[in-house]
Formats: structure tokens, C-alpha cells, sequence
């Protein structure tokens, strides 16, 4: 039995309202050793306030020392065992451009590449086309007509784009064509099962139209395919929490993630104050607020140390309109670090903080990765998070007797 | 693996003396934003003592955000993953009256109800009967005679009593007979597996005879079954640790629950002072005490913060007589948190202190909730604490070469 299992039989129904304020790659790192992080040189009252009201914890995404993505590292904040559910690349992929894919869908990732006239590959990522040339490209790809099967090819950016196959008898299991090299031939989409053969047969088909229609082009005269994943099947967030869950994002793959789980994605926010905005505007509508900031990831994945540094102040001062609503449980986390020193995901802690008014404080002063370590919360798996915010909204009846 | 097959594999045996004293519902909140808990409030000198010498913890009963009851609690305190083993309802309740189960019993969680003419329920708690009113009706169930089968019946309080059926052939998947609702005839009770087909038969007549004898009676004239259970099976102290094991208690609940893991029960005590006279007796006879001090837990049932502090105190003030006896190991734990603040169990983190010779002391001056979170033992789940009293003990061998 694990956390959720245990939720599912435990979980009640009461009139409190739940936000998550997830600032993505909030955790950082100093830029020299005797620096501070992003988040300790930003200047953050409010998020200080809460500090002191609060509880904090220094949550550890999937497991110590693993970097996870955007994919895992959500479906950790949600309360979903990381390991236990994946996302396929290919689901993730069409998710991230905001394709809401259906039961018995398989998408695909693809990849743009050269070959030379015998078929070799010559450039695995065609020179790493721009995404002015790629766009059109993929939309012709759109041409393609295959009986039975309903197609969606949507570019992503730059070699990118999505596939997706939709139709009876389509399983995931079917192998890459990618083969990892140049001056080999790509592979044939090769079933991994029984159930995956339609699906390979139609990945056949469509690189054999695929070939036909790109024969002219220079910049990209074929593609490969990875990562074919049907939808995942998660629980969703009214049978787990028994939760009427609304998310608010600016990007779709935040937007894709939260309707994986079953949310309900509200509104076209383009920014934070939008996304707020809209938090008020349905607030009697949903037991539960995820919001999503994007731009403390999106800097440090940049290496901009000061541009990080301002989204947080930025982050700071939104705080009091979220707190003038008066949740009962209000959390303030990431989904991973994105330190700028290392301009990408890490695998360290996130600071995580949880106010409510039966929270048991501890004597943090400030909101900061290096607070969050003597936090109450302790460090714990991101995946326990939902499970602390139901009991502190009275939303946990006692297990056993 | 998990840490009772490798204790079960490890443990040694030597002259050491471990004693865990538990002080129920222990951990507690601030009544206010800027307060202190119940256990910070209270005078305690000789805990503070033990903290200086000791090494601090937070225990965490079953998971993030889990509030346990007594059953879950104590299992983890004692070493059992509190969601692999589970006490069904009807056994907990048989054990907390001071009922010994033995193998094959099926205990029932009974309510007094009353019955409209045409036999709906007209109050499915019979109003709350009192406890002087009810144990009489209980009592005179024990009328009911059933070929095959021992019966017993034994008062609970108000609307509660406990019947348990002995015999050959009985398991305890049998649905409840408590429809949840009134205006509507008690369910039958069904079996849930062809195991448990005898059971149901005894039950349906069981219910036979009780409606005959409770026909007359105005307070109460029918009742409903809830948690069918059969003897929970658990690995015992002597198996898995090696460990001659006592408990020491004054509410039939926490006698029940050692038992149930293999523990000796010893003695009459009423209160703790006689307790410690009992451990002082007994000390040459065992290796490991469990000792339960209840009001700390029911004082924070009743929301009495100042009744807690004082029970804190009195707690604190035996110490010296515990210390007296030298133990090895020396634990002071509880088996959850019961704030004041919520009048109830609660899933807050346990403060936990351990003192040996051999602990690692942590620089906390203080035993506290405030104080453990920068414990040398971290936040840890409740049930490996038994591995680190034993290794503590010098009771575990090493693991691997």
C-alpha cells in the first residue's frame, strides 16, 4: 500500500481551499563558494513572512541525487510516484504543446534529419533547423493520409515535432528509428509486441509518404522517430484527494501535466499577475489552486544569476494577493532546482514551504534552501507533499483505529 | 527486505536492558502563531537532562501527513510497518476491553440500535445509551447459546460491546450489517469469501436470538455488526528481536496491543508510579520494557493544554526513578501527536530522545518538538526505532562482511 492508496481510503470532503505556488527550479546555487543562491540574494518580505508563519522542508524530487524533468518532478508534486508513473517521451512531448491526447492515442517524438542519397544519415537533428523553416516543413507533413488512422503532426521547435496516431488497435511498444549514429541508414519502426504491430505499420506508412513529400527539401529531406507512448494512465486528483483541482499556467506543458491528473485548466493567463487574477476570479469553483510560475526555471536554465534573482522578487510580490484570499493551506515550492550556476535541472532539494494555521511552526526566519534544511518538514520525497497539505486542510480522516 | 527480516537475521542476545516509555499523544501545537506546545510549556528538567545526554528524532507514525490511531501507532513504535499489518476493527476492539484473542477467533465490533415496528432503524446508536444502561443488555446476550460455538460478550461503552465467536472452521471476511443510514432494515451479514460461510451462519443466528432477548427492551432492542476480524498475525518480540519483552500499562488497550506482539503483561498498575514500581520488580526477568503513560493523550483529547503540561511534568518527574535502574537503551517517545490545539490524534512528527552509551549525542539542550527537528536521528518513520534501540543495545550484528 503506498501514500495515495492509503489517501484514496482516507481522504474527506470540507470547504477548504488548498493553493500549491509552485515556482519551477525554484532551488539554486551560489555562483562562488562563499555566495548566496538565487533565492537567498533576492530580496523576499513576504515570502520571509510566511517563513516565519509556516513550516518548511527541503523536498527531494524523486530520489537522492536524481535530476528529474519537468514530467517527473510534477507528477512528484502531485502527489504521484515518480517511479511508478511514466511518461512517455513521445505523451510528454505532445502534452508540452498543449495536444490533449486521448485514451488509445500513440504519439510520437520526431526528430528532423539529413540523408544523403544512399539514405544514410548525414545530420541526426538537420543542422538543428530553426523553427521558422522547421514549422512549415512538419505542417506538410500534415498531407499525409493513411486509412483508418487519424494524424496530428504539430511542430515543437527547432528538429522537433509531435506526432500523434490516432485510431483502433494502436498500442506504444515500437522501437526508435533513431540510430544514434550518422552514415547508417535509420531503423525500421519494429513492434516490441503483439498489441503494437497496427502501430508500427502505420509509422511505416507515414515515413513512406514522409520520404516522398520531404525528397525536395535541403534543409531536412527525412525524420526519425522516438519515444512512441500511448496516454499514461494516472489516477486523478478527485478519485486520489477527492479534490476538485484547478491548475493555472502561462505554458501547455504545465497546462498538460495538470490535465494528466485530472485538473481542470482554467483561463489563458499570459503572466503571474493574470494567473492570480484568475486564481480570484474561481475561487468558490475548486477545493484545490495549482499555480505555475515559469520564468525561475527558464533563467536558470539561462545561467542568468540576476535575471533568477528577479523573478523571485517578482514571485515575492505577488504573495499578498494570493494570501488576501485566505487559503487554508497555502504552499510555496518547485518542482526541481534549476541552479543558474549549472544552467540546468539539478538534483538538489527544493525549498518547501507550508502554511496553515495547525502547520506546527519551526523557528525558520526565512524562505531559503539553506533554512529549509532545519525546516520542520525535515527533508522528505516530494511525493508526500499532497498528502501534508490534505491533513493540515482537516482533509485526512485517522487511519485505523 | 524490510527492517524486520534483516533484525530477524541479526539480532544477538546479551544482558542489556532496553526501555521504551511512551508517552501517549505526546507531541502537541501552540494554542497560538507565537506559542509554544504543550511538551515546551511544561517544567522538565530530567528530560531536558536526557536530551543534553541523548540523541533527538522526529518519528514519523506511518507516513507524511497520516494521522494514526492507537493500532498503527503502537505496531510502528514496536517495529511493524503499519501498512503491511492491520488490526481489523472487531480485534482492536476486543483487545482494548482486555479480551485475549486466540488464533481462530473472530472478534465483532457490536452497536445497540433501535428498530421501528416494521424493524427500520430508528437510531443506529440507540441514542448514545449510557454505559449503565448498556453493559446490563450486553451482559444478558451471553444468553445466546449456538451449538459449535464459545461466544463472548463483553461491554464496551455507551453503544459499544464486543462479541466474539470461537470455534472451529471461522474467518472473519463478513460484510457489516450497519446500513449507514436509518429508515431502512440492518443489512444481513454476508460472506466475503467461502472461508468465511460459518461465520455468517453463526452470526445470522446470533442476531436471531439477540433480536428475541432485546425485544422488550425499550432503550435498545436490536444492534448492528461492524469489523469482523479474526486475530491479527503478527511476528513476536522473541522472533524478531530475540527480545524478552514486558509491558507495562494501565488501560486495557495498550495491554492488548503488546500482547498481540508477543509482550508479557505485567501487573495491575494504576497509575505511574506503580508502573515504575513494577519495572523496578520485574527488572532481572525481561530485556525490554514497554511503558504506557496515558494522559498525555487524553488530556490533549480533551483540549486541556494546561492539564497536558501538568501530565508532561508528572511524566517528567519519574525519570529519576527510571534512570535509577541503568538502563542500556532508554527511549521516551509517543505513539503519535494529540494537540490540544485539535482535540484530537494528529499527524505531526513525534518527538523522540534515545540515550545510551553509545548514541552520538546531538547538541539539543532541550527535549521538545522544536528541539528534535535538529536531532541527530533526523525524521525518521517510527518503526525503525526498535533497530536503533537494539543497535543501541548491542543487540545486532553486523550486516554483510
Amino acid at each position: 500500500m503506498d501514500i495515495q492508496d492509503l489517501v484514496r481510503q482516507l481522504h474527506i470532503k470540507n470547504d477548504s481551499k488548498i493553493v500549491m505556488l509552485v515556482a519551477d527550479g525554484i532551488g539554486g546555487l551560489p555562483m562562488t563558494p562563499d555566495g548566496k543562491t538565487e533565492l537567498e540574494t533576492a530580496r523576499t518580505p513576504q515570502l520571509d513572512e510566511l517563513a516565519r508563519q509556516g513550516v518548511q522542508g527541503a523536498c527531494i524530487p524523486v530520489l537522492p541525487g536524481i535530476t528529474p524533468g519537468s514530467g517527473p518532478g510534477h507528477l512528484a508534486l502531485f502527489g504521484y510516484d515518480p517511479l511508478k508513473y511514466l511518461i512517455g517521451r513521445g505523451a510528454l512531448e505532445a502534452t508540452g504543446v498543449g495536444f490533449e491526447l486521448q485514451p488509445g492515442d500513440v504519439a510520437v517524438r520526431c526528430n528532423f534529419c539529413t540523408l544523403d542519397q544512399a539514405g544514410r544519415i548525414t545530420d541526426r537533428r538537420a543542422g538543428r533547423i530553426s523553427s521558422d523553416e522547421s514549422g512549415p516543413l512538419a505542417i506538410s507533413l500534415r498531407k499525409i493520409s493513411i486509412p483508418g488512422v487519424q494524424l496530428f503532426v504539430e511542430p515543437v521547435k527547432e528538429h522537433r515535432f509531435v506526432v500523434v496516431f490516432r485510431g483502433e488497435g494502436l498500442e506504444g511498444a515500437v522501437a526508435d528509428t533513431d540510430p544514434q549514429a550518422t552514415g547508417v541508414p535509420p531503423l525500421d519502426p519494429i513492434p516490441q509486441d503483439p498489441a503494437s504491430q497496427r502501430t508500427a505499420e502505420v509509422a511505416i506508412e507515414f515515413l513512406r509518404q514522409a520520404r516522398e513529400l520531404l525528397a525536395g527539401e535541403s534543409k531536412a529531406n527525412f525524420l526519425t522517430m522516438r519515444g512512441f507512448a500511448g496516454k499514461p494512465h494516472l489516477p486523478t486528483y478527485q478519485d486520489v484527494y477527492g479534490l476538485r483541482a484547478a491548475a493555472i499556467a502561462v505554458y501547455p506543458m504545465y497546462k498538460g501535466l495538470a490535465r494528466l491528473v485530472g485538473m481542470e485548466v482554467i483561463g489563458q493567463a499570459t503572466n503571474l499577475s493574470e494567473e492570480v487574477d484568475l486564481l480570484a476570479q474561481h475561487w468558490a469553483d475548486y477545493d484545490f489552486f495549482f499555480l505555475h510560475f515559469k520564468y525561475t526555471d527558464s533563467t536558470g536554465e539561462d545561467g542568468n544569476f540576476e535575471a533568477k534573482v528577479k523573478r523571485m522578487e517578482e514571485l515575492d510580490a505577488i504573495i499578498p494577493r494570493i494570501t488576501a484570499l485566505q487559503p487554508d493551506v497555502l504552499i510555496v515550492t518547485g518542482d526541481h532546482s534549476t541552479p543558474a550556476f549549472l544552467k540546468s535541472h539539478s538534483w538538489h532539494a527544493v525549498p518547501t514551504l507550508l502554511v496553515s494555521r495547525c502547520c506546527r511552526p519551526d523557528h525558520c526566519q526565512q524562505f531559503s534552501e539553506t533554512a529549509c534544511i532545519q525546516g520542520g518538514l525535515g527533508q522528505f520525497e516530494m511525493r508526500y507533499l499532497m498528502s501534508l497539505a490534505l491533513a493540515n486542510a482537516g482533509r485526512l480522516a485517522k487511519y485505523g483505529a
